[in-house]
């Protein structure tokens, strides 16, 4: 036996060894989520059936106001930064794989049906950009030109089936649909006039309507997906601020919009109130009392509860309404600056950002009792993989 | 420079290599899928992103009506099998993890809210057995005990909100909730007399309503989990068999009743029909003439269409329904035995079995094109990883 041999054994042992993989170090990506360090420029990543931490990961750039999403197989969290950042991190190994800097100034993203785009909406330059998610390179740039060049920001960007991604024009009063069903140069369709300072924008959660709220005009603009040559029609005259105008703190997010029961739950603005607007007539059917001016009203999702935050001042409470009565079952006061929450795809735990006291906080939903707290430094935006699966997140 | 020193090195590099797992083994689990190989006992396990398959899994007894729940973190399947069989599965590696034959014949199972459990529906012996998903270890035998000692078939097992299972006495005429939230000791709840001969049950989207089809009798019986003191209320009276009764080849799986645009699409019992009921006033609104009788209706995830499977001998047809006008927009032939489909968790493709073929074919549901078929032994269920972040599947 030589040296050599037994090198070469070894060798052979060894790749052998690797290439199999370690079950240690295999696990599914169902249950693993992103929790946003709002100050440091980091990240951590948490798993939900023992509710640990994972990974740290940093030099992700400036948080302050930054979201997620989830490659369809749940590996990859793209996370979009306010400095114009976009970041590939492997979930399964805590590593960035990829980080580019788009623009200039950011507010959100989206990813397509089919996982093959990772869409970008800027402020600066005004427009949306469009990437390869396996190798964040540009496939697509779509600069928000009006009024014969001039650049808008563009905000409440979402993705919708047949591989299309719905946006707003801030300073044109316009929503656009990009339609890259047929390639990667997409197919442009114009809503102009939808209404003054489109601010934000959602779609349903059967991805059928898409609805943007007005800063400048007191209701809000729809758009049935379904029937887009039906063009926008103004909903909720009454819902924004244009009526008995109240100091606002915080914009509410449309994202936070919560379905439940034939109803949609929507934080008012401005007002204490939580407003109930039926998901078939669109009109008011209620306003629920709530402690402060509401940031995000988020359905259980099974429907039976809606979960409330609320802006600065009163923005260390949060308030449980019971969907069936349509009444507060539970206030906690968790403390100061509780930014965000978010729910097991499966609803039996809530997951809260206290950004103040740096924890993150976990309840059971069904006993309203809180399960555990994690340390996690200036906690904001909570994204668990399974948003994956779900259409217009 | 010694032997043993060399040896020492390489088996450190090799520990090294090995604990650090190998990247090109590691995946995410959220477009992992199991398809059933209903004559041989054996699955696939194959992925949504580039439509592969992965592994071949063999020894699972009898399949020839099995079905697939999935772990919290996506990484194991539970296959239910005629046999009694409950076969713990690692989609990530292709291994079976446990293997336990836990009754004489089982119509398949569930999972709990929090994961923790498996509950598996048994005809002999007539009952429920709820395990530990880690071990397999059983901690709850519930016995369909009804009239002093009878044993219950039991039929239409789901999962519910507060770790509850809800299932039906096929022979005594029952529904009954276990609750595991408290404890493995359940506390059941029992709905005596909700009709003859409940055959299958449903849970609705949202979790609330459990809903039981009668063979003996024309008409379902509807349980309300918010209001279950109010008890079982009977509802689509002329739904059943009993009005004109027609010959009955197959009789429709209500796990594939569909809920599109506030409206339930369910298949007609007999009948070349697929109903539309008012997911509100449950009555009926509509009746879609179809090409037989309807096994599956099963809606695409946005709700926009309908895909509908037909008992034999009419069975080689695949139709697809256009919920916005509710007409029959394509008609497949793809071959004899088309029993089974499943949506990839945000619709964009549809996977069906094409058992007689021993295929599995894709279509892209925007262009209605068939994307890719793969070979298959004899497929009749799928079953996508993305169950596990939804309830009552």
């Amino acid at each position: 036996m030589t040296v050599k041999y037994l090198i070469r054994t070894f060798v052979f042992a060894a790749l052998l060894l690797a290439s199999s993989g370690s079950l240690a170090d295999m696990r599914g990506s169902g249950d693993l989520g992103v929790i946003i360090e709002r100050a440091s420029g980091s990240i951590q990543i948490i798993e939900t059936t023992n509710r640990t931490k994972l990974f740290s990961v940093e030099g992700l750039g400036d948080l302050s106001h930054a979201s997620v999403v989830f490659s369809r197989d749940q590996r990859f969290a793209f996370v979009f930064g306010r400095d114009g950042g976009l970041t590939k991190v492997d979930i399964l190994t805590g590593k960035i794989v990829k980080r580019v800097v788009q623009g200039g100034n950011a507010i959100g993203g989206a990813i397509s049906q089919d996982g093959k785009l990772v869409a970008v909406s800027n402020y600066e330059p005004g427009g949306v950009r469009v990437f390869n998610s396996q190798t964040l390179e540009m496939v697509a740039d779509i600069p928000a030109e009006y009024d014969g060049g001039l650049l808008s920001k563009t905000v409440g960007l979402v993705d919708a089936p047949g591989n299309k991604f719905i946006f707003s024009l801030y300073d044109a009063g316009q929503t656009w649909i990009a339609d890259f069903s047929a390639s990667n140069t997409p197919v442009i369709t114009k809503f102009t006039d939808i209404g003054l300072l489109p601010y934000d924008g959602l779609i349903t959660p059967d991805a059928r309507y898409y609805i943007a709220g007005l800063f400048g005009e007191d209701g809000m603009a729809m758009l049935d997906l379904w029937h887009p040559e039906k063009g926008i029609k103004r909903i909720l005259d009454g819902y924004g601020r244009g009526e008995e105008p109240l100091p606002v703190y915080k914009m509410p997010h449309l994202e936070g919009w919560a379905a439940a029961g034939g109803n949609i739950f929507l934080p008012a603005i401005g007002r204490y109130e939580v407003l109930v607007v039926s998901a078939s007539s669109w009109k008011e059917v209620a306003r629920i009392p709530v402690h402060g001016q509401p940031v995000f009203a988020m359905a259980r999702p099974d429907g039976r509860q809606v979960w409330v935050n609320f802006a600065h001042p009163k923005n260390d409470v949060l308030q449980v309404i019971d969907v069936d009565t349509m009444s507060i079952i539970k206030t906690f006061k968790p403390g100061r600056a509780i930014l965000h929450m978010e729910f097991t795809p499966r609803g039996e735990q809530i997951w809260v950002s206290v950004r103040d006291r740096n924890v993150v906080e976990v309840y059971d939903t069904t006993t309203l009792e809180k399960i555990t707290e994690l340390p996690v430094d200036t906690p904001s935006g909570i994204f668990l993989s399974a948003r994956a699966s779900r259409m217009g997140l």
